[in-house]
């Protein structure tokens, strides 16, 4: 406050406040992305986004609050990418698999946004927006997972059935970044398929558990 | 070679070949899972082990020939550890099980070993000791597999219900390792093991996929 380039931002920095922050965490997540989170600096965000280094603090206070609402914008973006492949569905069944792909396809394609929100999960009660990003994400999965079950959602049931989802895809996230699926099968985008068309089927088959 | 030390070596260096390795390999998980994989120094290693840096040197030319000896190890101590625990099992059903929750356990009591393990998975081919470790590790589970689903160890449905198998575990284990499972449910450990239940149970009910 009171230096004269915040005073006189440039010409690009004509940003009303929530705009300004989606062009930062924009700008975020295309540099977590090529350069990873240990060189991401606010200062150089700044700079790209066209605005005065104390424009963005007033948004984020300092780089790990940046990293946690880029975080908390990863969890909407899976969930909105969940929810849009589940729209095709022909059935809850398959919404299940297409979600799951959805999860799997999202991890591989922002490696570094997925270890980062899971990285900062452990800590998310601590920031109210992760919490609730988290929070919204799983209770999209409860209720895709109810369905699919012909459960209610308060069924003790669901919650197993969700961790059961959520671990897998999760763990073939893991095993796809890892670069492990690759080096055990020749095609591993159809095991991908296949495994989860094996949980589809299981689903289908077994009423109890 | 050819240093005073080298020559001399302290009394504690009293060791066979074979003997030092093992020894370097305890020192250096002990190491990995106190200090992280950034701090371990094969100098700092040879002093703990009581002997010259050349004799440490002569076992892992760098720190990177450490770190995947390291991952070889875990490989080897993983699968023995699930092998321990399918022992107890009645039927193979439950052998799954039983090594699914050794599997979780493991990840858990070495955190630091099971991420660098599967940090240096991607370039495993490009060691043998490590490929090796990978691969009869997976061997051992297609066998479980095989046996639980009354099926032969070439039959496909084999390598999709394994990575289904690993994929689930392998999931787990990172949501305990960040904290999830903790933060969703009162008790993590019952959960997990619901969750391992009802794969079981799915696995004893279904015949195809």
């Amino acid at each position: 406050m009171g230096r004269s380039r915040t005073q006189n931002p440039p010409a690009r920095a004509a940003y009303h406040h929530g705009n300004l922050r989606e062009a930062l965490l924009e700008a975020g997540l295309a540099h977590l992305e090529k350069s990873g989170d240990q060189a991401l600096s606010l200062r150089e965000l700044a700079r790209q986004t066209g605005v005065a280094a104390n424009a963005v603090y007033r948004h984020f206070a300092s780089k790990e609050r940046l990293l946690v609402a880029l975080a908390a914008e990863g969890f909407r973006r899976l969930g909105a990418a969940q929810h849009r492949a589940m729209r095709d569905a022909r059935d809850p069944i398959q919404a299940m698999k297409l979600s799951g792909l959805a999860y799997i396809r999202f991890a591989r394609a922002n490696p570094a946004l997925f270890r980062l929100m899971f990285d900062r999960f452990a800590n998310s009660q601590r920031d109210p927006e992760l919490a609730q990003a988290v929070r919204e994400s799983f209770e999209q999965l409860c209720a895709a997972v109810a369905a699919a079950s012909k459960l209610g959602t308060a069924d003790p049931r669901v919650s197993v059935r969700a961790i059961h989802a959520l671990a897998l895809v999760h763990g073939l996230s893991h095993l796809h970044l890892d670069g492990q699926l690759a080096d055990w099968v020749g095609d591993a985008d159809a095991l991908t398929e296949s495994v989860l068309q094996y949980a589809s089927q299981l689903r289908a088959s077994t009423k109890s558990g």
